[in-house]
C-alpha cells in the first residue's frame, strides 16, 4: 500500500466549509502517479520509448463517510485491488488519524496508439513489468 | 432535463492533451447547481430560512468513454434520475455534438444540523418542494 | 475586444463565500484562448506545422476590486493591450454587469525549441499573421 | 521564511506538459495558509471571537522563470515582505532544488463587516498579535 500525506487548503473547500469533492479525485489520481513514481514504473520513459500509455481511466467512483476541513493533515492510501488481463483497479482510502473518510477506486488500462491511425487507441495487456511492481 | 453548455479549456485538459478527469466532476456539481438555480430552488435562501443544506454528496461515479479535448463545446445533460424518501440521484451525461463522452451520477441528501450539536448533520426527508420541481 | 462570458460555479469560491482566486487566473487563460480560436488563430496547427509554440506566460498580475459570488453571471473582457516585438500583453476585465471586478493582464510570447537541444526555448518575433489578427 | 513542500501532479500540468500557471497561485494561497497556521495564528478563531476577517486579496502578481514538470519536487517560500497600517505583502518565492522557478506576491488586508450592513466590508489596522507572529 501506497500512502500519499497531504493538507487539505483553504481553497480546497467550498462554502460549505469542507473540501470540494472533485479535489479528492485529483487527490487519487495524484496518488496513482506517485504510487507509480515510488515503484519505479516511468510512465514518461515507458510512453516513449515503448509507445505504451499507462493509465487511461474508464470507471472511477468514490462514498464519501466524512468531510474534510481547511488545514486537515490527510492521507490517501492506494493499492492496486484487482487485475484483470488488460484493466487493474486502484483502490484509494483517504483518512484524517484513523477515520476513513472518502472510499474510492478509479478503473484504469493501458493503450497503444493504432499504427495506420495514432487518433485511435487500443487497449493491450498489462505489461508484465507493471504488474510485477505493484501486485 | 437540464443542459450546461461549456467550452473546454486548455488548463482543462492534462499532459496527455485531453481533459483531467476531475474537472467532468466539477462540471457535475456545476450542472446540479445551475439545475437547482433555473428551477427557482435557491439553496442559500433555504439554508438561511429553514437551515436545510441541500446537497451534501454520500456517492458518485463517472464511466469515461471518449476523451474530450481543449476547445470542445461540450453540454452536460444533468436530471434526477432517482428518489428515496431521503435520497435524490442525479445523472449526468456529458455529450460533444451526438457523442456521449461520459455518464455519471451523484447521490446526494438533504441534511439539518442538530440543534444540541451543530456539527453533528441529520439526513432529512426531500422536501416536497424540491421533489416537486425536479421530478 | 472578445467576451468570454461564464457562471461562477459553488465550487469556484471559498469557505468565505466568494471566489478563490486562483480561478480568475483560469479564466484569464481561457479567455485568451478562446479569444485565439475565435480570431481563427489554430495554436495546435501552428506548433505541429511551424514549430511554434503559442503563449507561454512570463508574467501575470490581478487586482481585486469586488468580490464574485456563486451563480454570478460573469464576463471576462480581453484584449491585446501592448505589443512588443517579442512579447504581448493581453488585459483582462472580469464584469458582473456594470460592475469591474476584477483588472489583470497576462504577458505572454512565442517560443520555439532550439533544433539542437530541444528542452531549450527560444523566445522569437510575434508572427504577422498573429499580430494583424488581434491588433 | 515559511517553507511549503510539493510535488507536482501529472493533472497540475496543461497539454504543454508543464504547470499550468493557476496553481501556482493555488499553492501561494495554500502556503500563506500554512504560514499562519504554523505561526500559531487561527484565522477560524480571529474571525469567531473578534470578527475579524484575515486575508482578503487586493493585489497578486507572478514571474514565471522557468517551467515546472509532473513529479517535480517543489518548494514555495513565503514570508511577509511589506507591512503598512492596513496592508501586508506576503512574498512567494517557488523553487526545485536551487533553482528559482517563480516570483510572486500576494497583497492582503484584514477587514470587518459594518455593523449596520453586514455585506459592507471595512478594512482594519493589521492587529498587532499578527504583526508581531510575521514580522
Amino acid at each position: 500500500m501506497f500512502v500519499t500525506p497531504l493538507v487539505v487548503g483553504f481553497g480546497d473547500c467550498d462554502p460549505a466549509g469542507i473540501v470540494f469533492y472533485p479535489n479528492f479525485f485529483r487527490w487519487f489520481d495524484l496518488s496513482a502517479h506517485e504510487m507509480w513514481r515510488h515503484g519505479g514504473y516511468d510512465i514518461e520513459r515507458v510512453r516513449r520509448e515503448d509507445g505504451l500509455i499507462a493509465g487511461p481511466l474508464i470507471d472511477v467512483g468514490g462514498t464519501f463517510r466524512a468531510p474534510a476541513l481547511p488545514g486537515d493533515a490527510i492521507e490517501v492510501h492506494s493499492w492496486v485491488s484487482k487485475w484483470t488481463t488488460r484493466t487493474f483497479r486502484i483502490a484509494h482510502h483517504v483518512f484524517r488519524g484513523e477515520k476513513l473518510l472518502v472510499e474510492g477506486y478509479e478503473l484504469r488500462v493501458f493503450v497503444r496508439a493504432d499504427p495506420d491511425d495514432p487518433a485511435t487507441l487500443h487497449s493491450v495487456r498489462i505489461p508484465d513489468d507493471f504488474r510485477s511492481r505493484f501486485a
